[in-house]
């Protein structure tokens, strides 16, 4: 099975949620500047998330450079990463309009946390289908920076909470 | 007539169709955790689409893989299955927003159903044009499996409303 | 310059608009199946646009898939047409939310209208491009149906006006 | 690396960026042509926009053409040109619905600045991949209309705020 519709589907896919992102962006009825000012914190969120997404796009395109072919399973994990992918814009979008309060961060992270285990999952999926002899196997031996991703996200989470009730003032209760 | 272009197509309303649903999930004002519950039942029905419209996906990839051409009548049908599928969010989100009560449900079958006979008739263009003895008749030729479904859901649209009726308090009116 | 990039972006344009029209079919909040029936209109406009768009599409992949290469005012005729069909979610929309109303027709069939002299303008560039000889050339010489449809266009839309006034009662005074 | 996948995520957010600013003409509830008359302002700054990301994708298409593979820097680079587009809806809207105020204009024109800015440095990444004696350097050489229209750019920000307070009565505060 060839690769090149999996990667036509994965890229508009990834392209809509990138873009999609932006019309959470409410235009403000005042045509004053400071009218902007309630929008930063959306804006932020947006950039971190197109970063985010992008990083993503830039390493799905190396990992499917380096891959011959697909199968069912490659299939079934890649639709896996774009679902938790897909809940990106919701989450930014959370954030970004409670200026980045405890929950809202805490689920974000969640979701990213998500995304970084398909993404692990799909690599195995590739692995497992071009064997562990292969250039893909070797190009992606160094992915420690991955599991790494995964394990701080694992760990910041929790964090957020204990941070949250220990180092500052509620952010949520004080409406911040 | 190459295939190429309407893989495309079809991948990018697809691509589109799958993605813009999560549209539907409107962000709480709220930053508690609490406020996510109301949503429970949408990304219910987002997941269940999610996977609806991901395996018409992957049985459109396999199916055309295995076409070596098209003509008219299968880029009509195949029109016409986007049109089914394009309807998926509208059904979604009515039965997410009413937390699976009766009518929503049963129109969701409905758009399913009508998913899965415009599937059965693009595989019928699809066979008369490479013919009956050709590698796609003989790959498709266990679709067993699509014409069961399509009875499935033929059989159980009405099946909702007399579980409904005998079975359960009526959820509309209970306003669960 | 080849082809292909002009069919790939006309192509994510053409889905794009084609699937977001379904957006405009806004979800009730009832569950009961009478809340479907204000959206009727909506659902035929729908039907109708879909169909209009996907009409395109398809003359669109026969037109390039004719040629063999393009140029600057190819590029520029292209853009102009997928402006116009950009505007038809729009008529869409304010024409099923309006009930077939006499404006909002006679406006739906101007862009329509806009719409086939953009294609004209297009296939002659193609044509001038590829010579009055080339295949493509012969292959629209009988592209009487589009002519046909661009008068046939231009003759309705005020005769929208007159039937209105002269032979009903006016929808637009009478809320219909 | 190729730079057909590239080409295809950025034919994807372009379409997609092309395509949702129309999204932002609201219908209006009444079926009278008068109705639409609020809209003309949306209308024009949409053509405009429509017309500057349509050059954008053309000229894009024109240098990704010419260039014969991509690298990392490219990668980022071009996410980078893609994300100030993205903001292309947002300003487009804004700038709409407050009839082309002064703030509304001089964003659209920062934003604008911006994008001509990560075109400029995409050409660089793309020509110091190429070597400055390749047919892609030749080609873009006389890329002065570019560096041109942003200079023009930084000139005309400023300059909107000056003509606003010199010469014409202030559009913000007469409510124009």
């Amino acid at each position: 099975m060839t690769k090149s519709r999996l990667e036509a589907f994965s890229d508009g896919v990834i392209a809509i949620i990138i873009t999609i992102m932006v019309l959470e962006l409410k235009v403000p009825h005042s045509a004053e500047l400071a009218a902007l000012v309630p929008l930063v914190p959306g804006l932020l969120s947006y950039v971190l998330s197109f970063a985010f997404v992008g990083i993503y796009w830039n390493n799905h395109h190396h990992m499917l450079h380096a891959s011959r072919f697909v199968n069912g399973p490659v299939l079934w994990a890649n639709l896996h990463l774009l679902f938790w992918l897909s809940l990106v814009p919701f989450v930014t979008s959370w954030m970004g309009e409670n200026q980045f309060a405890r929950v809202p961060v805490a689920l974000y992270g969640a979701v990213m946390l998500m995304c970084g285990i398909a993404y692990a999952i799909l690599v195995r999926c590739l692995i497992a289908l071009h064997g562990a002899d292969s250039t893909l196997a070797h190009a992606i031996g160094r992915d420690r920076k991955g599991n790494l991703s995964i394990a701080l996200y694992a760990i910041a989470i929790p964090l957020a909470f204990v941070s949250e009730s220990g180092w500052y003032p509620t952010a949520g209760s004080s409406g911040f």
